[in-house]
């Protein structure tokens, strides 16, 4: 299910993994992972260490305070990662941070969509460094670009990725986006319901519509690697790289189907309406759990 | 300094490694961790696996709402331990879940330290269940049965692990208590200043009185490791086992001197007495980071 393939805006080229192995890279970009004790964060910097490049954690001093974030930083530096303090709240310190490195990835959660904006401070600090060949900011889902029909609550999220590219590329950094669509461990545990756990049932399921609609389901471990792929891949520069994998791009019917042989059981079915669906959303506030709805 | 070596109350005989490594075990106990996902859970999950035993994880429902939770589970799964799902509120789970094995190794957080007397609820279930070879109720610390002089805010969590003994005892369930003394996470990492952070100073530090209190600091994972070691042994049963590695027994001032040999330079010191830090104890709320002063 997770033989990647993806696809490169503006080309509109299909690659497939098996060739894009054989790009010749020259040496290894140092790369910085900010975020990277979070969710996907902590996916790109063993991706990163992983597939050879030197890599830079940054951490906030009082990241000290969270036990099993210290022993993450600790576990990555036995790894070979280089921890470097620093913090959004102190401006030098990230152009210290930036001065390290060739690249910069950018894993900051927007589950507050408040915090995406803290990136304005780090592009100021890119530029400011000026040694930056590659500025990956906090994206991984849908392609904003692309959300403009987006409702509330979710679409601020997509306007604040968009204010953030709008700064990228004023200042003329050098980017990749990624679209990584859905994370599957959010997506796929509960077969797309938005309830809040992560477990699938074993008695019934909703299904959006007739559940025939397709989505693209995309392993985070999947999503590391590839992201990691592109920093030192010229043909990912100044462009948007998205990650579908064909046999992930699956309809909710296909994925309790899946589910349904896996245990042997056929579940209830029940159903919402898009008119339901957006009864429910209206004066909501987006939990951390839950996406925007297409 | 992780070279350990522990003893065994009441025979108050010292058994190196080496000579436990030739106990005869026969078949290898099935072991029930509750707590799995938790700071020392996960631990003895990852002990009782690699060492052989066939390892049940009980674990809530709501654990799905939790997807780093709902991941370690699946992680575990994948390195062959059975998820069981139960919970301290439904004690027929409880009975369920005991009824699948030899051995009952809970691991429940003593933070908020009314948790531990869930375990009285664990008893029943393991009385009523009738198959456990042996029982470890959730200790890993001091040992309870010599802290009566201990103060509060912390003493509570000593009384309350009191209690759950004397219930085991009552009840004629074979345990063994483990005392772990002071995990090296939340003592060596900030040199045993008990101030919320976890990563030592590079200026400055306080010494306890002069410093020159020997403490015993033990791994996590060691701790973990030797307590797996003693479900199948004969000579634990209804016993009590230190894990006090010679070279782990060093005072504050000790483990100082070590951090400013690592980083090349001496820190500031000052110091607290007695009667300050028992007047910055009064009235306080023992925090999760926070270990009771002998």
């Amino acid at each position: 299910m997770l033989n990647l393939v993806w696809d490169i805006e503006y080309k509109v080229q299909l690659l497939q993994i098996s060739t894009f192995k054989h790009t010749t890279m020259a040496v290894k970009s140092k790369v910085l992972v900010i975020g990277g004790t979070g969710y996907i964060g902590k996916r790109f910097v063993k991706a990163s260490l992983a597939q050879g490049h030197i890599t830079y954690v940054l951490h906030r001093p009082e990241i000290g305070f969270n036990i099993d974030k210290v022993q993450m930083l600790i576990d990555f530096k036995q790894q070979g990662a280089h921890l470097i303090e620093g913090s959004f709240s102190d401006y030098q310190s990230l152009v210290h941070a930036v001065k390290q490195v060739d690249v910069v990835l950018c894993a900051i959660s927007g589950t507050d969509s408040n915090n995406l904006l803290l990136q304005l401070k780090l592009i100021d600090a890119i530029k400011e460094a000026g040694n930056i060949k590659r500025f990956l900011p906090s994206e991984f889902g849908m392609d904003p670009s692309r959300m403009g029909h987006a409702l509330e609550p979710g679409r601020d999220a997509f306007d604040k990725k968009m204010l953030v590219r709008k700064a990228v590329e004023d200042a003329g950094i050098p980017f990749t986006y990624v679209s990584a669509n859905c994370f599957a461990g959010y997506f796929v545990g509960n077969l797309s319901q938005l309830t809040g756990s992560f477990i699938p049932p074993r008695d019934k399921v909703c299904l959006y519509g007739d559940g025939s609609v397709k989505e693209i389901y995309v392993d985070e471990e999947d999503v590391a690697t590839y992201t990691i792929k592109t920093v030192d891949d010229s043909r990912t520069r100044n462009k948007t790289v998205y990650l579908r994998p064909p046999g992930n791009i699956i309809s909710q019917k296909e994925l309790v189907c899946m589910w349904e042989k896996l245990i042997g059981k056929e579940l209830e079915k029940s159903s919402i309406s898009p008119e339901e669906l957006l009864a429910t959303m209206k004066g909501k506030i987006l939990q951390p759990n839950q996406a925007c709805v297409d």
